[in-house]
């Protein structure tokens, strides 16, 4: 087998020494003779390991005591029912519309019906290729909350500046780049993340959320209410305990390899080498404004669909895994998380300047 | 390392050739470099996985064409919410309350606030320890439907029977008898269980559903409707990828093994031999009608609290996980899913009759 790099954008390639960790011990768990699946969820096993993935959370995101850490199923996609339905029933909402993710939060928020939702700011007229700037005097402070994406996987931008909402409560949709920029937990009253980009394994999201937010109404359902799940530290029902116990392996991964600012550092360099090499190319481009670039999701282009297809498939021939754009918007898409070894951008770069000046680029 | 029997009523034991089998690939899936948790959701590899898993489920369970198989996330108790969400908004449902599990299933329901919950019966009169008769006379007809337990877990009771419910659709929570014992899929109108007891790790959720009853109503979330999630093939967003993966490998497990009718075989001896030990013993009793025991989880006591304790702690130090009631009904209880080795009920055998020999029993 040749190397293979994987630039999926979720999900995504995870460190190959927490795979090798967790491959070594499936099927006997610290000798218990069960796999980590077989523990019941109630075991003191189990509750070690799920401590250990709160704790360790807290410890690289330094998240402040009056916070709780949740470990819930069903995506992005259920948070965008679940914030809505705890934090602003018969209350208004604002929404900036940053792209794919943030028109499907948007859109569930008003489909719950007692909701006025309010999209403040949207980059939708130049296809999402910006952050829209909000000044202040935008957000009326009646507002029950702000949502935002801060990092757009599918348009490649990213808010590496907050709005400056007042007493508004941010909530950020982090799925794409938490534990990899380095943000103040404290500047939001909630985020959210699927696992599957640089946390761990699909099925498994992680909610960070200020106390004073929790427990507000009524919700319609055990399941969808956070007061439920916080009393209940994550255990109201069974929890995906093998997604929060790869979590957890990720966690001390990059508690080893130096933190969550480090990270960045790593990430920012990936990235860079990537966008120097479009800048200077004459047959790729990135459509993103450069300030608001993503350093975890670098969509680009040739120009050409035709020529756009055959980098794609000759990139699969070569080990180049999963970096075509998503179907919405076309093109290549190279999302290089945490976990992406630098070798893969390296081994990309000496890809794309030999298409380059096999397809017509004069470099 | 000595031999560990694992009793746990989910997440439980799995096979052990399963795991083995996702042991050896967890690091390179099928040669492609990549483990099963890190390949796209849209990737062919992960396809051909997902699609795998449902046309197993398909032929073990002989689910009719005009039934959709819906791989989702939140376990039974967000489908608590998403039955009487999709199904009987504005509408009458009928309960049979047959346990703790029944009881969190009415009261959500009731919780929506535009449901008319009807328990039609109740064994609660006697600690939930039978199924209780229903008559097809006190079942209305314009019900959007009548929601039974099949196997409660915690009180150890089975129904082998289903109610003639008429034209009404029967929806089960199947969670902790799915595949093990051979019920017929045609006789329902919806079926839901949790994977954990006998379908793989927790965090995913199988929903098997007929065309008829899909996409009735408005539902105010996506994720919570299934006609979004069978319009999407349950890729309306990121499923829980490598659950659907293990679900697979257990699929073939139990094919490999003679299918479902082989499994509820095989699970009746085992608990034969247990109910069998119980009820010829002077210290150990079981608190169910025999008619309506279940073969998946078997509760018994002794009749004192201080000899459960100590039963429950010897038993650990033998190597006997997880067989301590639940905490809502104490006592001792043998979950014996499809992944229980014969074995563990003799060993276990063995140990109550040496308990029971040198605390007061006098077999």
């Amino acid at each position: 087998m040749n190397t293979v790099y994987n630039f999926s954008a979720g999900p995504a390639v995870l460190p190959k020494s927490v795979l090798e960790k967790a491959q070594s011990e499936l099927v006997n768990y610290e000798n218990s003779g069960m796999s980590v699946m077989e523990l019941s969820h109630r075991s003191s096993l189990f509750e070690t390991i799920i401590q250990g993935a709160e704790t360790l959370l807290r410890e690289l995101m330094n998240i402040p005591d009056n916070y709780k850490v949740l470990f819930l199923q069903g995506g992005a996609s259920l948070q965008f029912t679940m914030v809505p339905l705890n934090l602003a029933q018969n209350r208004k909402a604002l929404y900036i519309n940053t792209g794919s993710w943030s028109k499907k939060a948007i859109s569930e928020a008003k489909k719950l019906g007692n909701i006025e939702v309010e999209v403040i700011a949207s980059s939708e007229d130049k296809n999402f290729s910006y952050i829209p700037e909000v000044r202040k005097e935008d957000i009326p402070q009646d507002a029950a909350y702000l949502h935002i994406t801060t990092n757009n996987t599918i348009e490649g931008t990213t808010f590496y500046e907050l709005p400056d909402a007042g007493n508004v409560p941010i909530i950020a949709d982090m799925s794409s780049n938490i534990l990899s920029v380095d943000y103040n937990v404290a500047d939001f009253g909630l985020i959210y993340a699927g696992a599957q980009k640089n946390i761990g394994p699909a099925g498994l999201t992680v909610v960070i959320i200020k106390d004073e937010l929790i427990g507000q109404v009524d919700v319609l359902s055990s399941m969808l209410d956070y007061s439920v799940h916080a009393k209940n530290g994550s255990m109201y029902n069974t929890p995906p305990t093998y997604g929060v116990y790869m979590a957890k392996l990720v966690f001390e991964w990059i508690k080893e390899h130096g933190g969550v600012q480090k990270m960045e550092e790593l990430n920012k360099a990936k990235a860079a080498m990537l966008y120097n090499e479009i800048d200077h190319s004459t047959l790729f481009s990135s459509p993103v404004t450069p300030k608001d670039r993503s350093i975890n999701n670098i969509p680009f282009v040739t120009g050409s669909d035709e020529l756009d297809k055959k980098f794609n498939q000759e990139a699969v021939k070569e080990g180049f895994e999963n970096i075509k754009g998503h179907r919405s918007v076309g093109g290549m898409r190279a999302s290089l998380y945490n976990a992406f070894p630098k070798e893969g951008v390296e081994a990309l770069i000496q890809f794309m300047k030999k298409f380059e000046a096999e397809n017509g680029g004069n470099k």
